[in-house]
Order: C-alpha cells, then structure tokens, then sequence
C-alpha cells in the first residue's frame, strides 16, 4: 500500500503547543496550580465521606484562582468563558469534583450571570464564586428530563404580597437529580411555569432558598436524597418538592422577562417558546464543558491503556526469544489507534467549539447562536458516546488489570457514564441538530419535541449547511492538491461533505410528506434518518476541525505525523459507515477494501509514536495514578525476562 | 414492506415452555428455592461487609440442594452437569454469589473432579460441595493470563522427602486474581510446571493448602488483597505467592500424569501441550456458565429498560393531549428490539452448548470435545459482548434513572464488565475458534498462541465446517420452503453460511503464505482477518440454533411470533456487517437497504410484544428490584394525567 510518508520522530513541545491552543496560558496556568493541590478522587469513600471531600475539595478549588474565571469583572472575576471552559476540562481524574465544580460555577453561577440582572449580580455573585454561597440548578424534573418546555412546577404571582408561589403539584413535577441539593446547596435557580393574572408566560428561572446557614430545609422545601449512583458519588444529587413555597417577586432571575407589582408581564422577547429557547441558549456553556470533560476522560484511559500495552507482553514471539508486546499485535491497534485519533480531531472540533462561544459571548448574532447551540449539542453527543465506548475498551484492553480499582479505568467508566444523558439525552440531542440542519436558523426555535422539526421542514428548502468554519478555505485548496487515493484529503473531505448533502436532502424530502395528521407517524419513521444526518453532519466537522489544525502545525515532521493521524481518523469514520458508502455506491467494493487495508497500515505505522502521542495532550500528572501506566508492568517485565534467560531456572 | 404475519397475541406459557428447554425442571426447582431465600445483592455495602454477607448467601447456597448437581453420585451430587450450568445462570440478580459461587463449585471442585482420581474425590468432594472446605482456583499469573501453558510457578518434585516443592520465582509469576484467596479460601488448586528429575513436562494442578482452619495464611505462603474491583466485590480476589511450600506427592492432581515415588514421570497423553490442553478441555463448563450468567444479565436489564420504557413518556404526541411512550419512538425500539432478539438467539445457541456439555461428559469423542471447546469459547465471546453492549444501552435508554443505584443497571454493567475478561479473554478466545475452524479438529491441540493457527493452516485444507448440528436438516428444509425476499429464511442461512465460508477460505490463503521466518507478521496482517472468521462462524451457529427452536415451538400464534424475531437477528446481523456483504457483492445496495427498512418494519411490529416477551424467560422475580420497572414510573404517569386533565390545573 502506498501510504505517504510517516516520519520516524516528531517534536513533542510542537504538538503540545498545538494542542493546548488559544488557552495554552490557561492550560498552563491550571497544571501548575493542580502540582500545588492534591485533589484525590475519593471513589474508594462511602457515600458521606466522599461528598464531604468533594466539598472540602471545591473549597481548595475556589480558592486557586479558576472559578474567576468564568465570572464579570464587577464581581472580581475574569469574564474569560473560554478560558473557564477550558479549566474544568483538566480535571478528568477526579470527575466528581469537576461534576461539583460545573453545577455550583457553570450552571447555578453561570444562570445568575446570564437570567439574572444588576441587582442579583450584585447581591450573589462573589459569594457564589467563593463557594460562600454553594447552590442548585433545579431544572431536571421527575416527569421530565428532555422536555423541559414542558415542565409543571409552577411560580404563580401573587399582587397582594407582591411574591412568587413556587409549587409542585405532583410527584412527576418534582425537581429530580439536583446536583448540590441533597447536602450543601443553599440557594437554588428554580424552573418553573411563570403565572401572572391566571395566565401563563412559559418557564422562567427564579431564585429560591432551599436551606438555612446551617443546613436544614426550609419550611415548605422538602429535599430527598437520590442516594447512590453508578459513580459521581461525591456529588449529593437530590430531589426537592415545594409547598407553597413564597419568594420575593425580585426573585426573578428577570434578565428576559418580567413581572411587575401589579402583576403585568413584561418581555423583550415575543412568544413563550422562543423566550425560553434564548433563555435556555445562555447556559450552552454546560453543556460544552461536558463534551470537553468526556473528551479529556477519554485522553486519560487512553494514556493508561497506550502505557500499558506498551509494556504488556503475551505469547512468545518465535526466533526472539522474547514474548509480544501487546501494542505490536494488530487486534491490540485496532481497539486504540483508532479511537486515538478520533479523540485528536475531537480535541480540535472542541477547540473551534469553545472559541466560537467566547467570541460570540453577548454579540447578539442570532444566526451564529443557533450554530454555535446545535454544534454545541452534537458534538456533546459524539464526543461522550465517544468517551463511553472507547473508555470501555481501554478497561477490556487492560485486562484484569484494568477491571482493578487502582488503575483507574472502573472509575473512569463509571463517572464519564451519566455524560450521554446529563446536560441533554444524546438522542435528543442529535435530534436537535438534525432540525438545525433543515432549517434556516431564523427564529423557528420554539420546540424541543421531535415533532418542531416536521413543521419547520414541510414548506423549506435544506439551508446550504457548508457555511463557512475556519477549516472550509482550506478545505477548498487542499482538495486540490493532493492524490487520488484513499489517502486524499480531497477526497476524504468531499466523501464526507457529499454523504451529508445526500442524507439531508432525502430526510427533508421524508419529512416534507407529513400533513397534520400524520406528523408523528412520518417523523418516527425517518427518526433512524435523522440521527444519521445528525452525526454525519457533525463527523463533517470534526475531520474539517482536524484538517484545519493540521495545517496550522509548522513542524513538517510533527504535521506529517499529524496527517496521518487525520487520514486514520477520516480512513476509520468512513470504514466504521462503509455498509452506507457502498449501498448509495459513493465507492465501489475495491476502494472499501482498500480502506480497510489503509487502516490497519495507518495502525502500523503510528503504533511507535502513540505513547508520546497521547502523553502530548499534557494531562496534569497527578491524575495518572494507575499502577500498570506508570512503571510497575515495566519493572516486572524486566525481572521476569531476567530471570528467564539466567542460566539457572 | 411485505412483512410476513405477526401474531395479535401469542400464548406465554408456551413461549416459557420452550425457553425453558431440557431443563426445565432445574429452571422450575431454582424458582422456588429462591422464592424461599431472600438474597439481596450487597453492593450498597463497604468490601469488607459485602464479602462477608455474599459468604453467608454461599452457605444458604450450599443447603439449597443447587451445588449437588455438578457433583458425582459417588460424594452425594446428582452428577447433572447441564443442570448445574442452568442452575447457576438463575442469579443474575447477585453476580457476587454467582461467581463466588462458581469458583468454589464449578472452578475449585470441578477441577478436583476433573484433574483428580479417587482418592481427592473421596478425602474431599464433600466438604467442597457443603462448602466446609472454601477453595481456590489459582491458575492465572501476574505475568501471564492469556498464555497459561507459559505460567511460571514451578512445582518440583524431591524423591527425598516424596513432596513437591511448590514456588514462586517472581513477581510475574505470582498467582493473580485469584477468587477465594483473600479472604476466605483454605485449599487452593495450583497450576505450576511439573519439574521431576531435572525435567519440565508441562502445567499440571495441585492441591495446595492456602490457609489454616482460623484463617491464617500457612507458612511459606503470602496472600495479598487485588483490593476494590469495578464490581463483583463480593467476591475476595487475591494474589498467592508461594517461597518454597511443600506438599506430600499426592497433592498432584494425578488424572492425566502422575510422578512415582522414585520421580519417574507417567502420562497416558504423550506431549506436554497436548496434555494440558485436555486438563483445560475438561474445565470447560467454568466458560459456559459465564456465557449463561452474561445472558441473564442481558435478560435482567433489558426487562428493567422495557418495562420503564413502555410507562414513560416524553414529548406530547399531538392530536391525543398525551405524551408519547418512549417504547413507541422508532429510536428507542432501535436500540432495545435487536438486542432483545439477539439475547433470545443466544439463549438458544446456549441450550445446545449446555446440551453437548452433557451428553459429552466422559465420552472419549476427543473430535467432538474439540468442537464443543470451540463453540464454548465463541459463544462466550459473542455472549460476553453481547451483554456489555446491551446493559450499557439499557442504561442509557433508561436515562438518568438508570445510573441510580436504586435501578439496577449500574451493578449490572460493573458486574458483568469482567466476563469478556475472566475465564478466557474474548479477542484470544475468537483466536481459539478461528484456529479450530482451519484445522480438522485432529490431534494438533497444542498451543493457544495466536501462531499456533499459522502452523496447523499451513499444510492443510479448511475443513469442511458445516457439521451436522441440531439446527442443519432443519436448515435444509427451510431453505427450500420461503419466498425469495429478506424474510426468506433459507436466504437469510445461506447468506450467513455463503459468508463464514468466503471469510475462512480467503483467511486460510493468506495464513498458508506463512513461512518460518515470517509466521509472525503474516498472522498478524491478518488477525482482524482472523477474528472475523471466528464472528461469523458463531454467528451462522446462533442464527441456526434459533431457526431450530422456532421448528421446536408447537403453538402457531407463538411460532409466527419468534419466526418474526428470528428475521430481527438474522436482518439486524445482516445490517451491522452489509459493509462486508456489499463489498462482497453478497446483497445489492438495494437489497442492502430492503433490510434495514424489514428491521424498522419488524420492530414496529414485535414492540407491542416486547415486555411479554421478555418476561418469558422467567428470570427468579426476587431479582427485579427496581422501582422505574416495578410500578413507581406507572403510578407516576398517572397521578400526572389526571392532574393534568382536572379542570383546575
């Protein structure tokens, strides 16, 4: 097989500034404060002790510098989101706490930030930078999880008191799997259905004490523990239910919509949904932080898996005397390289992710908005099914090893799980991508249902979605140059653009069939059609993410190398999606073989470089902590092979 | 799509008939002795509590009668080895006793069955059985795993003193893992290299006393604590290393080669390989039960994810003012139905499997030995993966619920992530089946290494490998019976048959290029190769067992019924590899996609079915526990709807 060129070294420092990228300073700035902290994962804790840990731990995190981050300059923060997104990404070996972290600063400081105004910015935010004041995000409700649209606490306003009533009116209307709620938070951001003069106004966030200073429920509030989880067991999820519960009416967190004392509703933003929907736009940096956190959990197993197999030896090898690496097997490269490079081009997909929602923060573009939310949500949902699957195999790849406490990989598999489901179900996700693709970006977001994107498609025409992304130019120029083999870039990006305008187009023409009343009927037939477009559409943009980054790489061998690991990526996507390639006959049997081969060729030729490879992203040291990742398969690999060949056995 | 009947409604108890199977009367007896036994799963509790209570549940195991089945008639046991199989499958719910369960009967005492003569039979076998003696079962290795015939403990024989000198050189060599031996065992069967006169002839077991009667580690022997595992911590994994530890002669496990007292080595099996390789031949149901265990498992979580997936709803449904139930979104059928209709055909493939076990036991047919060893290892791959896979999206399909300890799934996906590990790994395990398909199943059993195939293939033919089995005459029949569509049947098994024979063929001439100097390069090229021929074989097996149990089924309404699940996992497996099939020119692009619309068409069809069809198998109810599958998410929709229909919202 003719495969371009390999080289035989790269240059580390070359790659590592390449990865850690626009927040290199941050990158840099957060490794450095983590040497000075030990934060251990407290997962070999009972349930009370690891929470109390995590809390402990939290304190010591506020206390370093990063929470500052994320929040305004009025209140002594650094109002630099990227560099906040960024931060909590470095903290894959203690997940629970970065889980802490994102509930007390992303989601209930960043909901102040972005719902609420001067006064509540004010009065809460230092505390809740600080930790002085630990807080909820009450969202999630029993009955429902995806559809928040549809959520059935309410806050009625009552003139007379000038007060919000804050209610749940039965056991699905519940608050459900609140982070911080079942020990420590104090204050919660509640969603509930905004009532004013016998009328509803959609979901509003409010500010709503749950606890007393000293930690007991306050009265009305009742709070259940949801006990045990699958991991994240240092994070107290709980349940709150409210009674009647009064607040103040400057309790609105009123940034986009409010109430009067007389009780008369006020809003920039015309209709229920789309208010919501902008609402719900401004906390999109959650979610981005989870496809980032997935994305650095990934890198970990995978440091510790590369790090063993290196070392690991099995089955002798004839005339050597010696027995096989584990690595050198092709099956051993087949399970790693592969997602290996998958998790490169996500790095530099989620790069480009964040950079846009920094640069985007407040420019009230509405257009780059919605783009920014529906990349948002698909890349969170291939980058943690991602995370899921490829931390699993690192457990398998390690054996028995791996199934140990000790190395790491249980816990990882463990705390990464519930990332495919929080901050979004995946499948709801993609489902909203897929809507974005079919239309316009205008101001048709005023469902989450499956069924919007039906009605948004029925008379619209699929929107040219190759806009242009920092990689689209040189897209163009380097589908010009190269060779026409598997190992084309131009063609790799134009198989992969050229599957995502077909699978479109023949969803829109599925959908454009519905009338009124077979709307689900036809949306649930094609919904397998639109997941597919869904994640074809973002596989899209990850290879261009990769592609861009490899051109910004001035080293030549560290770009060649570089290249190759894009070719592995692009060469595995379309391997993994051949059965489609084939049935719409975008290459012919010959050409899907050759892939096939040109895979296990890539695999070949990267195996030497990919412990340095991995060990490029710069994870902070003290999370790698494994046994088998950090010498003592080695060490024990030495003395057994001296023993064996002392002339005495 | 022209989808051939399914039935309105089928008869239940015929369905449990037929699952049940040959032993339905040691399905029916474990029911109710476990009706009468309360014994709950204690992963809620610290290591140290749970190792303790699962003992507890071993002792309630050990009066229930279940352990007398594995054992012979001469010590008390019912000599029922198919039963003791099933019997140990019926735990799903608390995999801690599962496999401390079979450690002690099926690994420990199965071996002193297998391995030894009448004097350890009759000195030991019952207070095995009542568990007055806990065992171990010490055969891995730190160093090695996989490669057991390279472990290197070595057991030398001393005419002087007529013992064995039983030793640990080093590190790598230290017994690892080893189940029993932390906490509890007191004897442990030791595999080590039988050295007599200077002379090395191979692994062989020994008895060798771990602990006193108080527990204490006996002198010369030092146990370790592996510590917190991902799951099964009930069950006290340990390290063993021995410093020079004597045993009297006979301690040997004498079977298969025995040492006289003067040191003379006898074996009636000439050939060190070949003679540890029948050893492990006869340990074989130790792999099966674990196939067995793997599918109730998958059985235990897809009933929690059906049940809570036909009560939940999300997302209103327009035109009902309901919401829609989340079992009826093609997405979520998607993810279930294939994997239902896979577990039910792995279910019958395992039947056989349990069946030739126990008609094979003690037969002398070394060629039939072979080919049930094989089967055994495909089938615990295939089912292992199977299991892993499902209960991972079970637990997604479960949302957040699902990660709560309360529901299950999370112990569930812990618990079983070792079985692609333990008792063989899965990818060396495919290696085995692949190897025994390439040769004629003769005397060339000599080598579990990855190269042993390359050596067998090179002189010979494949074989020819479609044997009789249960399912072929029927095969034949059935072949010649159906229409010519993707539902035909007799397409479906030649298409499963055409590919397993394209797949060896083309994997036999390129492992037959292999000379001595590149045997090693040559099978590694291919090794995906390799591992694909042993996907396919076990696949055409399970897709033949299923058909045959289809014929077996004598209700019409219930036939038509699994006839309709049959075509799920024959298509859906077509669909998963159409990438091979199109390559291939095996399907057109257009038949290609005929079959992933027949595996939409067919879940919409068998999901009104599906929580019936699950509850088939009859799984103990003591293990369904949790609450989204047992009422709580019912109760929940309803309190919601009524509130929501009262007039006063």
């Amino acid at each position: 097989m003719d495969i371009p060129t390999t080289p035989a070294r790269f240059d580390s420092a070359e790659l590592s500034e390449l990865l850690d990228g626009r927040w290199a300073h941050v990158r840099s700035r957060v490794r450095e404060a983590l040497a000075g902290i030990e934060l251990p994962d407290g997962s070999d804790l009972d349930t009370e002790s690891h929470r109390a840990r995590t809390l402990e731990q939290l304190h010591l995190l506020a206390k370093s510098g990063i929470p500052e981050l994320g929040f305004p300059e009025s209140c002594g923060g650094r109002q630099d989101i990227g560099g906040s997104v960024v931060s909590l990404e470095m903290l894959p070996g203690n997940l629970s706490l970065m889980v802490k972290a994102g509930v007390q600063w992303g989601l209930f400081g960043g909901a102040v930030v972005a719902l609420g105004t001067e006064r509540h910015h004010e009065r809460y935010l230092r505390d809740i930078m600080t930790l002085d004041l630990p807080g909820c995000f009450a969202m999630t409700e029993t009955g429902h999880g995806s559809d928040v649209q549809n959520l059935r606490t309410t806050a009625t306003y009552d003139p007379a008191t000038e007060e919000f009533v804050v209610h749940t009116p039965h056991e699905s209307a519940r608050k459900e799997y609140i982070g911080n709620a079942a020990r420590d938070g104090r204050l919660a951001v509640v969603f509930a259905q905004l009532v004013t003069g016998g009328k509803s106004h959609g979901v509003h966030a409010l500010l709503v004490p749950v606890r007393d200073a000293n930690g007991e429920s306050l009265p009305g509030v009742r709070i259940e523990d949801c006990g045990r989880k699958a991991g994240l067991n240092g994070v107290d999820n709980g349940r709150i239910t409210f009674d009647q519960v009064r607040v103040p009416r400057e309790a609105l967190l009123n940034r986009y919509g409010d109430v009067e004392p007389d009780g008369t509703y006020r809003s920039p933003i015309a209709g229920a949904g789309k208010r919501f929907f902008t609402m719900l736009g401004t906390l999109i940096r959650g979610r981005i932080s989870v496809a980032g956190t997935a994305g650095s959990a990934t890198k970990l197993a995978l440091e510790i898996a590369l790090r063993y197999g290196d070392a690991r030896r099995q089955f002798e090898r004839p005339g050597t005397g010696d027995e096989t690496v584990v690595l050198d097997y092709l099956a051993h490269q087949r399970k790693l390289l592969p997602a290996l490079a998958k998790t490169f081009a996500l790095h530099f997909a989620q790069e480009e992710l964040v950079s846009t929602l920094h640069d985007l923060r407040d420019s009230g573009d509405e257009r780059r908005q919605r783009e920014l939310e529906s990349r948002a949500a698909g890349l969170k949902a291939v980058s943690t099914w991602h995370a899921t699957r490829t931390i699993q195999t690192c457990r398998e790849a390690c054996g028995g090893a791996g199934y140990l406490a000790e190395n790491q990989l249980a816990q990882l598999k463990a705390d990464t799980d519930v990332f495919t489901t929080f901050e979004g179900d995946n499948t709801v996700l993609l489902q909203l991508v897929a809507k974005g693709l079919l239309t316009n970006y205008k101001d048709h977001v005023d469902e989450l249902g499956p069924l919007g994107m039906v009605r948004f498609v029925a008379d619209q025409v699929v929107e040219a979605v190759f806009e242009r992304t920092p990689a689209r130019s040189l897209v163009r120029r380097v589908a010009d140059t190269r060779r026409d083999d598997v190992f084309d870039r131009g063609w790799q990006l134009e198989l992969f653009e050229d599957r995502e305008k077909h699978v479109l187009d023949g969803l829109a023409r599925r959908l454009r069939r519905a009338t009124g009343d077979n709307a689900f009927e036809v949306f649930n037939s094609a919904q397998d059609h639109v997941l597919r477009a869904a994640t074809v559409h973002i596989e899209r943009r990850v290879l261009e993410a990769f592609v861009a980054a490899v051109e910004r790489c001035r080293d030549r061998d560290t770009a060649a190398l570089l290249d190759r690991l894009c070719d592995l990526y692009a060469l595995s996507t379309v391997e993994a999606d051949r059965g489609w390639f084939l049935e719409h006959e975008r290459i012919s049997p010959r050409r899907s073989k050759a892939v096939t081969e040109a895979v296990n060729e890539l695999c070949r030729r990267l195996r030497p470089h990919a412990v340095d490879l991995v060990a490029a992203f710069g994870l902070p040291r003290q999370w790698l902590t494994a046994p088998i990742a950090t010498g003592a398969e080695a060490a024990r690999q030495r003395t057994q092979r001296a023993h064996d060949r002392a002339p005495e056995r």
